[in-house]
């Protein structure tokens, strides 16, 4: 077809382009040479972009989505752990309100005695991110050089940094595009994207916290699992263990939303105390990150030893030692009133009586970003001590005048617009929900 | 959604790309605010790509389609061209191989008192274009500013130029973006297109020729009609006369491929004379522009008068003044020796007898670009000598030896592959095809 040119058979980003478009399946060599190129500035976003949408819109199929985690996984550097003796583990959740289990867990499992090399996200809509929660801890420092990084694991068990330079180049462009080009939402681009920064990190296995619900990216219960599904196949397929748990994000995680606040409730976790769902969801994870770490025959075992961690103060002891290896200031743990605190609080009650029916859990997450607490976009500074505690949770009875949650705020113009949207998304019924929604929906993956 | 940014409401390419993706239908102010953004250079390529992507695969309706055309047809200048008491008359083909109709119609309307301000475009793959054409005339100038062109209109009732920078932008901008995205193959986008520019002339009515089977870009006949349909209703909804005949592309049109040699067919035709498809299509053609132009009762009356006007030789009389007016040398259409000669020939014979049951036409086409007729790269310059003389049509019966096509070349390597391609466009049977394709296939739109 295109005779000038002879035999000579070169890589063209069209050919991809249209192949992809008419629903045909892309081999390994298409995919690989798309993404090298792509990466090293040899074809043009506009061309990347077309792609991307024809992919969003036709799909791909399971080889193709673990070729293109490959191919993003090796488009930078992929970290040697294999000097520590202990089996790597990681969790990795699709992001909720109020969601501040990987600061309980990392700790937890490492005091087990598997090793946690954690490089997260920072938060981006409704949705909080784990470093920003971690900054809220003074002094600490989520941007460890790798060298750093990796003697912080080695000393402790654990580390908790943001992404580098050197990890999955390619996703950080592919995701940098994607977010402007409304190519977010594809459940192929979404695992690729995950999975290949999480396989970057050297691990042996890795449990996925994919949450489901009206403050989750997957509102449906069917599309979290299709991703589950697809983020388990693809990792097994690359030669890892991995299990995935639907869990619930109807209503927020815990009872405190914010990045100082959810410190807080963390350490309460950490010496047994907190909310029960935030410690039910902990303690399940971490029975599968101690199973998958070789720490525990089952799962159950798992569980039972992260409570005893926790009620010895073992995994607290090892928060304190990572948080002094990571520069922050360890006293915050004994003493969480010396995190940044907000200059206001403001509580609203309940005007009438009856059953809390559910929670708007977006709109709450949208409110803390309205405090500061989160970002509308990626260059906007959060402020770390403003925040919400909620005083009810789903299916609770609730008495006229009783508190329903506590605004902290710097702001008096952002509190209102915060109050308003907290205020909307309280739904009381006289009588309660016929039904309770599970904290865990589904488990997808071998035991 | 968007609470930092209070209730201000501004155009964000994102939620267009996003809708468009999701499947639903754009207002007219989001798509003109895109296509204006975009030819002011305000929305960058990769967002625009994406979006063309998201056409591809979602569709357009009808009102969209309209509006798109609108918006793309009010980038730039739009011709006034009521100064000519005559109608405005154009005729567009969506291209094939061997079609030289417009360099026949436009001086044929034009005899009959119609004004043809014809804006072309030029060859691009297997298929050719008239201002390759056109240039095959020494001396021809394609490139006239606008109000040149109305002084030849004026002066001769027919003018045809290339696309000029004023005409259109937006289209000038998206197609070259869609050539590289994958994403040309649309029938919104290549209605919207068509159209914009079309309609940009100031035309009160429209003739599309669209073209079906194998030499074709729509290879089906669904396809082609569908396009049809859509460029009807499309000008029809912006108060013009479009008619749009589905003619047959299934072997070239006439038996002259190359630009010379498509000159030398054209003035055959105007003397009365040339091949029967060719002449009849043009008849058929030209009927309905002296029809819609006003100049004939019916569609059979034009096509009477046209026959009346190339008898009497006016219609070459007409074609000798434009090309006199555009800087033409005359004298090729008493001798069209004159016109650029290659230097070589080779005519090739068949081994065997038999019945031509079909012609690979978009084989032949390409056969032509590889003599260096035509361009696989915009950039690539045209040799106007060469081409193919096919001495066979399907249907014909062949004897052992007899002369099958003969190519004009300026190249021995280029001729022998072209010769290949050739040898193999030639389908020879035992027994005629059962069935032979029509001409004209369907009419779609209103007498």
């Amino acid at each position: 077809m295109n005779p000038r040119e002879g035999s000579v058979q070169t890589f063209r980003a069209i050919d991809v382009i249209r192949k992809k478009r008419d629903g045909g399946e892309l081999s390994g060599i298409e995919i690989e040479s798309l993404v090298n190129a792509y990466t090293a500035g040899e074809i043009p976003d506009y061309q990347v972009s077309a792609w991307l949408m024809a992919v969003v819109l036709r799909g791909m199929t399971r080889a193709e989505t673990a070729t293109l985690t490959d191919a993003m996984l090796h488009s930078g550097e992929v970290l040697d752990l294999s000097s520590l003796s202990a089996k790597k583990v990681d969790k990795h959740s699709t992001g909720g309100v109020g969601d501040k289990t990987s600061l309980v867990l990392a700790p937890l499992a490492a005091a087990a005695g598997v090793a946690v090399p954690m490089i997260s996200g920072r938060g981006l809509g409704h949705t909080g991110g784990t470093l920003d929660k971690l900054e809220a801890i003074p002094g600490f420092n989520v941007n460890l050089p790798v060298a750093q990084f990796r003697r912080v694991l080695e000393t402790c068990g654990c580390a908790m940094i943001g992404q580098t330079a050197e990890i999955a180049p390619a996703d950080r462009k592919l995701y940098a595009l994607r977010d402007v080009t409304g190519t977010v939402e594809s459940p192929y681009l979404i695992c690729a994207s995950i999975m290949s920064k999480k396989l970057a990190e050297g691990i042996d296995a890795l449990v996925l916290d994919v949450k489901t619900g009206s403050g989750a990216f997957m509102k449906s219960e069917e599309d979290a699992a299709f991703l589950a599904e697809l983020m388990v196949e693809t990792g097994e397929r690359m030669g890892k263990r991995v299990v995935a748990l639907i869990t619930d994000m109807d209503q927020p995680l815990g009872c405190m939303i914010g990045n100082a606040l959810e410190v807080v409730e963390v350490i309460e976790v950490l010496r047994g105390e907190g909310p029960e769902d935030l410690r039910q969801l902990c303690l399940e994870l971490a029975g599968w990150m101690l199973h998958l770490g070789g720490a525990c025959d089952s799962v159950a075992a798992g569980k039972q030893k992260s409570e005893k961690l926790i009620s010895s103060g073992k995994a607290l002891d090892k928060f304190r030692q990572m948080v002094e290896l990571q520069g922050g200031d360890p006293c915050v743990i004994d003493d969480p009133k010396k995190l940044p605190q907000a200059v206001h609080r403001v509580t609203f009650s309940s005007p009438t009586s009856g059953y809390l029916t559910s929670l708007k859990c977006e709109q709450i997450g949208t409110a803390c970003v309205v405090l500061g607490g989160g970002r509308e976009r990626k260059e906007d500074a959060v402020d770390p001590a403003v925040g919400i505690v909620l005083h009810k949770k789903v299916g609770d009875k609730i008495l006229p005048g009783e508190p329903l949650a506590t605004i902290h705020y710097n702001a008096e113009t952002r509190a209102q617009l915060a109050r308003k949207l907290l205020e909307d998304s309280f739904q009381i019924a006289d009588s309660p929900a016929p039904e309770k929604r599970p904290l865990i929906h589904r488990v997808i993956g071998r035991a």
